[in-house]
């Protein structure tokens, strides 16, 4: 893969740069209205984002693969972590208050400086993070496809100019689902590791795949060994979301934390609330703001996307 | 005052409480939709928040009064903070790319748990931050008047069930613009010290509060001793709002650096955009969203506006 550059902070930029993330940042915008109406529409609840939390998402398999400093500080005489997914705050809120929700969710992780490289990773996103109680993965492929064909259907309508600006007009395929499905073992068969590269390289329209052995909350059907999870991957581009039906079954989830080896006593909510039959059967996802928009803008680097770009290795004073 | 006992987490929760919780999340999603469309449709671009950065609000004039742990941490060798409010962003992003702009911002500030039971306090807390390039004060307060007189007539147009739930919707009254403007220096000569309260006690619109000795980029008049900023108080409630038209001269910005005892070198973007003349005269204001739902839904404790409390002194597994 060819290295690229990182992006400039706002006050490096040439009178025609500041055009350009000036027709970005309208895209960006619009992009942030029109799914959140969707979901507000949808009779999901916005919730605010949290920051600091003495549980957060565990990144399994593994973390220290990709991550270069996990932060965790003490408030109050607790140790917090900064967010690196909602994940577990979904969970519950889902389970009790909020059965359906969503979050514009502000994601740490200070992936390793290598990274800042490839284009697709930043060491701060924000997710449009959301979950269902009672929903299976059907249902959360339906709400997707919908909610981003109607954008991408909204944005070639309303923002013409702007996307003709930066070229992309003629380039963005008008989207339609269903979108295909395919099974990542088949992938693997296939393409073997550079799967997901080669799919996205073949398809024209957005495709899920599934089966991808993950974190602890995913659900996993123990019998076939068959993961109920699944990312979606646009063309030519790559992963834009994550999202999975999730365990809510005590023995389960014990059984998961101990063979993934993950600290139990960041979790005690989860457990407790499986074992009093309180956690609820749900499924979600994560939308990366930054990559959708990276993904309809073409950008070369997502973090272009970001009013201050989070390029792992590289700290700006904003 | 009497304390104010925290609200409870998630998990926590008997079955009416559910249903109060729910009601008041529904308000919450009512409010973040209807501001972000008013903001988007006024055409402001919506941008995406930061949570660590070198450069953040100094918090001046005491932050040690309130404050109890700032918190800095190193990631690629440099020191990070994580954000007490997007001023800085603000000021260089709407001097460049977004001469109008506004963010979901969440803000961390670690109050001393003593704040916990203000009712007021939250240590993690989302600002609708926005920011307006060649704007001045009055265009400020039209802006946020017809915001919020919009806001509370669709909320008793579409929210009657959620608020007559919670027992607000008879108790909230409808706003109307202009809303009064008081010199702090007035209600000071006037109340003493307890201004604040005073006023808010006595209101029935919201009210705004002017020429308030503040950080160093909020505009002051060096000819008259008077600061071109504002407050916007609620009626039995208190403040929400904080804005200010700013500072943009550069001797002016070094002169009242010096005076605050301001680190520079957390600033040396601003320096240099004000000596080359690239920084923007700009007026903004942040709205504490948990403040006005609180006020919306009259709650005892603002924290129960968060689906995840943030009540200083108390750390919860969320």
């Amino acid at each position: 893969m060819t290295p690229i550059n990182p992006p400039k902070s706002l006050d490096q930029l040439t009178a025609q740069e500041i055009e350009r993330k000036a027709n970005i940042g309208k895209i960006v915008t619009y992009t942030l209205g029109n799914l959140t109406s969707t979901y507000v529409n949808e009779g999901f609840q916005w919730l605010l984002p949290v920051v600091l939390s003495q549980s957060t998402d565990p990144l399994w398999p593994d973390p220290n693969a990709s991550i270069e400093t996990r932060i965790e500080v003490d408030i109050y005489g607790k140790p917090v972590r900064t967010m690196s997914s909602m994940i577990v705050h979904k969970l519950i809120a889902a389970s009790t208050v909020y059965p359906k929700l969503f979050i514009l969710s502000p994601n740490v992780r200070i992936e390793k400086s290598e990274r800042g490289k490839t284009g697709k990773h930043i060491y701060e996103f924000t997710q449009l993070d959301f979950e269902i109680q009672n929903a299976t993965s059907k249902d959360v492929f339906l709400l997707v496809e919908t909610a981003l064909c109607t954008l991408i259907k909204a944005l070639k309508k309303d923002m013409k100019e702007a996307l003709s600006a930066i070229g992309r007009f003629d380039a963005l395929p008008t989207l339609e689902g269903p979108f295909k499905i395919f099974d990542r073992e088949d992938l693997e068969a296939k393409y073997g590791e550079t799967w997901e590269a080669d799919v996205a390289s073949e398809i024209t329209q957005p495709a899920w795949i599934t089966n991808l052995p993950r974190e602890f909350y995913d659900f996993e059907d123990f019998s076939t060994g068959k993961w109920d999870n699944y990312d979606l991957i646009m063309p030519q581009f790559g992963e834009v979301l994550s999202g999975s039906k999730r365990e809510y079954d005590y023995a389960k989830v014990i059984k998961k934390m101990e063979q993934h080896g993950v600290r139990k006593e960041n979790y005690s909510l989860i457990i407790q609330m499986a074992k009093e039959g309180r956690l609820k059967p749900t499924a979600g996802a994560g939308i990366g703001i930054e990559r959708i928009v990276g993904y309809i803008t073409g950008v070369r680097h997502i973090a272009e996307c970001q009013p201050f770009p989070r390029v792992p290795g590289i700290v700006h004073e904003l």
